[in-house]
């Protein structure tokens, strides 16, 4: 078993500790629980201060696709470094963006889409629900305002995006600041999307969009739905007019094993949030692609009330575009969705052989490369999802829980051997805290 | 005169319109509006698809400070990729981002500051907001919930930072989606401080924070108040025990001839938002700096809800925080500083001498590399501001507008050539357009 927290690694986490706030973190105790402090990545391992590694199994929180250090991917970033970093998509464009649309534009479930770049995911969401609100707006029609979202949904930080989410992590601090949403029942409800289709029918007048996680609400602990019975949800919103925006952000990119979740739902959205994986986990840059129906509603006369005025100044990123570029040629060329239902399968295989079945494990949600062991505590106050992750991390696999959810999330380019090597690991680690 | 749109241009643009979707841009008459289609960047210049050159006399939408291609950032760069372009810092570290926090740290006009990363400029502002609102409640503090902002404030387009924001660009049409603040008079107002300060201490019980943008309202139109004016300001604050954020995002790293605006008004925030140049313009990354008495009220027992439970994905970025830091070094052995300073004197010169008496010129101002010369055109409906940065386009520098306001807000490390050169094609233009 590796030790973790060398004697470098206590340093730097000292001197972390001293200047960097680091997110959905308690800070009292940040340098005393031996987090990793990364020096160097290749392949699917994270490699610390003291050259101690790491088997990155949370794919660096959700947005790593096929590794790091990849090859393609890094030549893509030295040949733009040639080009400039950035110049500024407002009023004017650049080649390795047009480029990334273009390839973009074929692949994403979205009639005739256009890309709205940002630097968030968060971001994309707000895009996505300012989009939805103006389009009522430009064609004159002011009772559209308000937007369905679901229980358990997580859709980002920002306030906007805050406001569609079902609060959790103790946010609920912040509704003051949030503006109200329908809010339909969560995923573990079987008859959510019936009842979301109505409720989509009954508000049909005031209602700009509803919002949805496909298949997959990732921060709600991996609660899944089965895909078909997301179609009567894409129905109602046909029915009724009302435009549907799916939230891939988590799901996108491959993660699910279709290359967009929204594929297996049967859902063609109106507006669609894209981030993490877009970039293969290399660099920030998310977007929103809107379909050609949302789009023209907000062509007018130059200057006109009609335009968009919305912008991030790193929204279209030229280094970020040119390696979100290389990465759609690499999922082709390696099939990564191919390794994605393959491997996904040898999981499910390995933890209905060697963990389903454990005591402390009450289920077990599972789509393509996105799982979700949840625990089964006897008693609350017990942490047994840090717990656990924090003894996997002692055994050299970075794994990171959602409360009591242990997540696994291994890069979409993982092999047999290294998923065998985390299920092994998750065996250790629950025998280790739970027996 | 170089013809902006040759025939490659043309068709990029066609096809840039028909698959993204820009920021602050009408789409409709984007393929006609002749926009330039960067190919690549080299010093201050921007290279087009037909291998035309434009200097940037906006730094590619205020991000960039020292140029493209700068060898020692592309360094950075190359050498961050050998290391991995990405790792998460929810519950882990990086080492490139502590080097960074740990050189940012003396520089900020912020005590004993903690940084907190993200993409987006915006983000940082939602950040430094809901922090602002939860360092209250951690002490059970429970009615102060409210945020004063300032008349032409701009905090970017996320709905809390639009919330704080004043509208403008037709944006109040997303009121409905907005919390409520209170309101102080815009710096065009002589008296907007004390009025402020009144304000401040009026509301001191049910104020969280106050947040401004020092020095200059950028997206205003490069509103400006005299530094000494601020101090009522900072004063009323710490006497009433409101916290105060200051919005660096655009003043930040030099733009106004001191690394931030802060310094000059004698303002030390609890609270500073930083994006744009924060990565020389290479890269998104924003930052949240929160002081050491604000960071310690989020101290707690692990898992407490005493935590800030938001983070962003790509906060931290490994590559983004490479060329952060490095770009501290070349601010500093380039003395960027003091080109600001020499340059926005000459600057002022060639305005006083060239632009300031011609009658379709209302206003100059100038703070640093900021600046902003209003147009009065005799009515309405002319697009002076347009037409006159288009006219620039047209002589290979680039310009950007906002209304009636042309905006010049060059590189950093411009030269009193290039600066000359700007100066030439403003009046060139303005003879073209406004005689």
């Amino acid at each position: 078993m590796t030790e973790v927290g060398g004697e470098d690694a206590k340093v730097w986490a000292k001197r972390d500790a001293a200047v960097v706030w680091h997110g959905f973190t308690q800070m009292s105790s940040y340098a005393e629980s031996t987090p990793i402090t990364v020096d160097r990545a290749e392949g699917h391992e994270l490699i610390d201060v003291d050259g101690k590694r790491y088997l990155d199994a949370v794919s660096s929180l959700w947005v790593n696709t096929i590794g790091h250090r990849v090859p393609g991917l890094d030549d893509a970033l030295r040949e733009q470094i040639e080009h400039g970093a950035h110049s500024t998509m407002l009023g004017n464009g650049n080649r390795i963006v047009i480029e990334l649309g273009e390839a973009l534009a074929p692949l994403v479930p979205v009639d005739d889409p256009h890309f709205l770049f940002a630097g968030d995911g968060a971001s994309a969401v707000e895009q996505a629900l300012k989009i939805a609100f103006q389009y009522w707006a430009n064609q004159g029609i002011e009772d559209r305002a308000k937007f369905l979202a679901f229980g358990g949904a997580y859709h980002g930080d920002t306030i906007g995006a805050l406001s569609v989410g079902d609060g959790g992590f103790g946010t609920e601090l912040f509704d003051p600041l949030l503006f109200p949403v329908l809010r339909a029942p969560g995923f573990g409800d079987p008859d959510c999307f019936v009842i979301a289709a109505e409720m989509i029918e009954r508000h049909a007048s005031e209602l700009a969009a509803v919002i949805i996680e496909p298949l997959v609400q990732a921060a709600a602990g991996m609660q899944m739905a089965p895909p078909e019975s997301f179609a009567v949800l894409g129905d109602a919103c046909r029915a009724n007019d009302v435009l549907l925006i799916c939230d891939e952000v988590a799901t996108g990119f491959g993660r699910t094993g279709t290359l967009f979740a929204s594929e297996q739902c049967g859902l063609r959205p109106d507006l669609m949030a894209l981030g993490k994986g877009l970039t293969a986990g290399y660099l920030p840059q998310s977007a929103t692609a809107a379909s050609g129906r949302v789009f023209d509603a907000f062509l007018g006369p130059d200057l006109s009330e009609k335009t968009l005025y919305h912008g991030h100044s790193y929204g279209g990123n030229a280094l970020a575009c040119a390696v979100a570029l290389r990465h759609l040629e690499l999922i082709d060329t390696l099939d990564v969705l191919a390794n994605v239902c393959a491997r996904s399968a040898e999981l499910r295989d390995l933890l209905d052989d060697r963990v389903i079945s454990r005591p402390e494990v009450a289920d077990i949600r599972l789509q393509g490369l996105m799982c979700g062991i949840e625990l089964a505590p006897p008693e609350d106050g017990l942490r047994w999802g840090r717990r656990v992750c924090a003894a996997a991390v002692r055994r050299s696999v970075l794994l990171r829980p959602i409360g009591d959810v242990v997540i696994v999330m291994p890069p979409l380019t993982i092999t047999t051997a290294e998923l065998e090597r985390i299920v092994d690991t998750l065996v250790a680690s629950l025998d280790e805290v739970c027996m």
